[in-house]
């Protein structure tokens, strides 16, 4: 039922979104995650969609700290795919290997902090309202 | 049990974790975070330490894009304190509105996707894998 | 110390619970699961008591219904186990393939939004509210 | 920076997407969340027309059932706001008393469940393995 | 319909666990959490069981450290609901303020080490494999 | 890049941690967590010397209760790793089966009663209120 889907057996449907993200990636490879996303051809094409949107079209956040960002949450939400396949295209991107160190460091404390912040309760600081 | 520590009141200990907290940001406002954490002072002292090293000491990621990645935590987390008080930072740092936005729309773009490749189990690609 | 306890090896207190989920589900087949949970016979016991009360009994919800929503919680918390075994038994239950990829897109689509309200911090509407 | 923006007060981009959210759900209320992304119209367009097709579009799981899978990715989370919001819209479309106490006991179960599965490390059966 | 169901208002099914309840804590007071689960009694009953088997009945981990494992899985998930009834509940059973430093301080420390642990993908070493 | 760095491999500053590591545990075995955060060397020092604060130290929680706090957070995160290394960790220090039971009990429990929580967005009792 939920094979990889490979570009040579796609539907017109799958392979005009295969298209695009040979395209927008100059590259020929499509990942196992669009592959097996072509199982139901609405999700691959909205997801990809959303994808290029979010993280490849022009913005105040560069590329290659879109990429640290997703990858923060794949940590804390330990999505092992996304964090593999995210980490890869940040190196691709010129994330050096303190980069790497430091995000994982920012990361950790975060998680930390947040389970401080949630078992003392502490009360928000109304300086920090916003709404 | 849980108190807000105010500096007037604090124990040698936990004053000097005020202190530094003050000349390191260069303002006398200590938030809520640090007066509840002061009712256990290792915690206090061990906290403030490592969150100095990763979010404040010279690197590679600056400043600004440690506390989006923060933020991205703490969003995925639902950690109401954090997400205020890291926002105001980020704000205090130089954060834009449409920064925000780009940033919010990464993690919850990344919440999305992470499920799709649980959901669907999708093999890790051969050429991500690093270990 | 943690070992799949067969039925031929069990003690009676396991063997009682084995025999009711083979009834309940007219199989003989008795997965991990309960195989591991049977190294602690009180919460094997527990456990398959709640899921029959939860999963099997009558309701309003029908079994098929019940699957999805189980599968939804799995994914969201990334339980590999559970993904696995629910998405098997949903299949048995007339899961078709359109189906899981409507599934998948409501979880992924929610985890999506469920980070725009927490990141926004937006307050709930007067309407909602019902305590 | 992050204000409630009101129908009268929303540029053309916004407003399109507001009237849509409208005639959609054939109601003048837009409720916050919608006025909040507004905040970041590009975000505010691609969620809510990811949520229309994938919560309102035609498809084999009924609206109400989407309704209850999307409430299940919610309480697993615990976003406040999302579950006051998509229970609100679970009543409106059918759901009774007895329906959330059954979803709120799978719900629960699955939460319960993952966690043995976790803790205890369990191997996935090969039977269901499909990948 | 979600109401907090008193006591003089409740069925017999709900009185009768409400009596367990009030007779297995040597105290009148039914805390909300009971009084919104009566709303779907099965549910009451249930949970009221599996509490009282798992928090109350004889076992190797006395009652204040359950309660401390308790409190570290609601912090994580931030519950707030949970982490103020059974902070409450850990107090009584003779909680200091240290401890309560430590746990926190312990509880804060594994998420951050989860992540470090998740993040760069490290492998289970052979001797830690059980099954 | 993200190499296992073997003590023979070490820098200074890597080995002067693999050596505290080893007398504080009284054994020669470096675990690989270790040995992956030797990439980050910074984060490497930091993580060991709160471990050992918040783990190893003196304090009102004994050892073997503080790997239990820590097993339960990592179960509820599902954090692999975690959970493979401090089993092993509490069993050196006494754990039995039974009390592993026991504890499996108590944070399936916690998750679930945390997501009724949720659901039915419970409000915390004046009573339990402490800020």
């Amino acid at each position: 039922m939920t094979n990889l889907i490979e570009y040579e057996d796609s539907s017109d449907e799958v392979r005009a979104v295969y298209d695009d993200i040979r395209t927008t990636r100059s590259s020929d490879y499509i990942n196992n995650f669009w592959k097996v996303l072509a199982n139901h051809p609405p999700t691959l094409r909205r997801t990809w969609e959303t994808l290029k949107e979010v993280m490849v079209s022009p913005g105040e956040i560069d590329p290659l700290m879109r990429e640290l960002i997703y990858i923060a949450v794949s940590v804390t939400n330990n999505c092992e795919y996304c964090i593999a396949s995210h980490t890869a295209a940040a190196r691709t991107k010129g994330m050096s290997d303190a980069m790497f160190g430091e995000l994982m460091a920012i990361v950790a404390t975060a998680n930390m902090t947040n389970r401080l912040a949630n078992g003392y309760q502490i009360p928000v600081d109304d300086k920090f309202k916003t709404l």
